[in-house]
């Protein structure tokens, strides 16, 4: 049982990590949760994270880690119970170091995406990672979440782009393990699990990160397909003939289109009306000019009826306008307002099946359907809006059923109810309900064993203990 | 404390598993232990792997899990204590799907290396995992051990080619997490736990691997270069080039090129008397020739003074040649016999400091050094041998001192001491000394919390408790 002590607790911090207990500290993104909090603590070192945990397990007081606060599951906000100490890594931003020859960064957790981005480009290198959030969403944060994006297709996710870590276990231990190793085969991938806990087995303060050489040619084209299947089909495709090299596969649907014309149509849609279509990015060697490599693709694939119009940008601005178009649907959908929002992934094969048999049971619903997002893997944002001149209050009682219809269908085809943003607080019950019952058995032992008091991030993807 | 029952828990076994205990169960590669056992038990499905474990569970016998037995840290053989059930993989050898258009396919465990390679290839795919025993080796057995090879510069190591896993844990209960998905976060990552614990924290019974579209172009290349720190500006100059297109990057070490004259003179030397030189292979898109590619890479680095000589394979047997040879070079090693062996890894911008390190620190004690293998890794294979004219036995009473130094310099540069083999039985102690003791602390607990008997492959990784 975790207690309110807070003044004892104080005491018992290191000197001057205290902060005020301001609303940044206790809101996220969407405003659907408001957090609550004894205490926030900025500690400036791993030695200061290490004593703020000891003091938080000797006083019993649960901790909610904070990097950017950009999280959509609320995993960085307590709403219920005994009111936490909020553990925000604002203070610990240092660039640690960097080996451009290694492919290798290493970073404190409260640096920023964009930050660490930036620091490879200094150096003439590539961090992957891609978020809409990158310049608030903290590099801890990322790696607590398993941060997806846009370039999972290539690079993968925030886990595959991590050598190592160092992290404060729940008992207020330091793992000492920022390896600078592409292979190391020593023991149980405890980096792995703290990845993706999104801070419920510990706090991960720096990490080891993976650097990529820029490709030296860049193409994109925005290509108009007869649908999914088509677009999957197309990908192979792509992938065949770029020997792994496209970096970004994402499925536009047509309402998003609509939706961009209403309110934001001051941007410029190279394919308006399109009611399917996908955004390609492909990072090329040297001596394979894109521009070619992306018209093959668009003859090879226009032959074969994968793709019926098409436009390759000639230019880094006409690129850019693409990927500004694809970067403000969900700016749209925000305008629109969301009846439900679903980060689903489904395997791929299932994908076409999901969009049809799923479009069937919600038509009689009085919905507009927005469906977008990294087709590459799998991976689509399946969101449901009111029909036109309706409000989303009109909703209200019946927004929990269809997530839950939307979410049956995609469990039904093997897929996940969380692709990238994680369970948090928003989805404990979700994961209970569709989760293997012996990995959740696994998943709670763990838990049990690495945080026996139950301190951290309390009612994060496991619903608190007691 | 775990027990010897064997008629007992015979009789709790599903009908029909048990086998004879022959010899080849108690064996591994090198011959340097000799296993035990009181039984052996080769289920023919999860539900009998399941019912077996639980057989297990309630006797207090311990199980060692055993796919195809070409580890080389002695994971599949257990020398000391009560005699185990060796739980055999042999009979699940089934490829439950293949899904070309997702880049999936889903093997049993027991099924090798090869046939997982051999079904992507007939489906037009390519499973990239490639090792030397890959005719023997399981793939239940690869994900146990996370194992390596050639092309984890391109593709990572088993555990990046897994998308999900069924497994029996310790208790009897069955993981069903077969997804085929690119991005799902619902909660901790037990298969990332399950992958490299060496059967330790349960049985991995079928696997859902990522399969890639093979590069249209192949180009390979030996490469001579002046040194080790010239091979890495190399491997960055070329991954720029080739905007990730480096499939392998192999270093081959003088003394390895001489052991190949000395044994096996019949193989072509394309670089005869080559200190130091490197196997390049590249995948490219479509409408790159590799030779061209590889010119032009050859041209830029003759230029800057980082290769001196280099042939590029004008044909597939050409190319196959140079892989002959560097695959040879562990036969060679054989023939002459090595003092110790070390399957070590790097930050890269350290090799070559521990190169002329560890070179000058052995140079007075009457070995021979046989220094290659992954360079792109940082994964080395740093084998000692007599001196001309002596024997193997002649170092017998050095030979331990010698793998702590070289596993000390190594460990103190910041690298691992065991890079792809794992750590088996043979290294436990290596893990307790040179282990971070906070995340030590952490697999313990893990251990206990999954394994509370201690029955999973009892002293691998983790010294057996009790």
């Amino acid at each position: 049982m975790l207690n309110q002590v807070d003044d004892a607790l104080a005491a018992m911090l290191p000197a001057g990590v205290l902060r005020e207990v301001t609303p940044a500290y206790l809101e996220e993104p969407r405003g659907r949760y408001l957090g609550r909090a004894g205490l926030v603590a900025a500690p400036r070192s791993t030695d200061e994270v290490a004593a703020v945990v000891r003091a938080c397990a000797a006083a019993r007081v649960g901790i909610v880690p904070r990097g950017g606060g950009t999280g959509l599951v609320a995993g960085q906000v307590m709403p219920d119970g005994p009111a936490p100490l909020i553990l925000s890594l604002e203070r610990m931003t240092a660039l640690r170091g960097i080996w451009p020859e290694e492919n290798v960064l290493v970073a404190e957790a409260g640096m920023t995406l964009q930050a660490v981005r930036d620091a490879a480009e200094t150096a003439g290198r590539l961090f992957p990672l891609s978020l809409a959030s990158q310049g608030t969403a903290a590099i801890g944060g990322c790696l607590a979440t398993n941060a997806g994006g846009v370039t999972a297709l290539r690079y993968g996710t925030a886990r595959a782009l991590c050598l190592g870590i160092e992290a404060v276990l729940p008992d207020g231990s330091v793992v000492h393990d920022l390896k600078r190793l592409r292979k190391d085969n020593t023991g149980y991938d405890l980096r792995d699990l703290l990845i993706g806990a999104e801070g419920s087995l510990g706090i991960i303060t720096a990490a080891s990160l993976k650097l990529v050489v820029p490709p030296p040619n860049i193409g994109t084209a925005m290509l108009q397909v007869p649908g999914p299947e088509a677009a999957l089909t197309l990908l192979s495709l792509a992938e065949g003939r770029m020997a792994g090299g496209v970096t970004a596969f994402e499925l536009i649907g047509g309402q998003g289109l609509a939706f961009l014309a209403e309110v934001l149509p001051e941007i410029r849609q190279p394919l308006p009306g399109a009611e399917w279509s996908v955004l390609v990015e492909v990072g090329l060697p040297e001596g394979l000019p894109p521009e070619a490599a992306l018209e093959g693709l668009l003859v090879d694939a226009m032959e074969r009826g994968l793709v019926t119009d098409g436009v390759i940008a000639q230019s880094g601005a006409q690129a850019a306008g693409f990927w500004h178009l694809r970067e403000h649907i969900p700016e749209a959908n925000r305008r629109i307002g969301a009846v439900a929002s679903h980060d689903i992934s489904l395997p791929l094969s299932e994908i076409a099946g999901f969009i049809r048999d799923a479009g069937e049971r919600l038509a009689g619903e009085g919905l507009r359907i927005n469906c977008f997002g990294h087709l590459g893997d799998g991976n689509l944002h399946y969101n449901l809006f009111p029909a036109p001149g309706r409000s989303r209050a009109e909703y209200d009682d019946r927004r929990k059923a269809l997530s839950e219809l939307v979410h049956g269908m995609v469990v039904a085809r093997g897929g996940s109810f969380s692709a990238e943003h994680g369970v948090g607080r928003l989805k404990v019950g979700d994961l209970e309900r569709w989760g293997d019952p012996a990995r959740l058995k696994a998943m709670r032992a763990i838990k049990a064993a690495l945080d026996p008091l139950g301190i951290m991030n309390p009612g994060a993807v496991l619903s608190a203990a007691g």
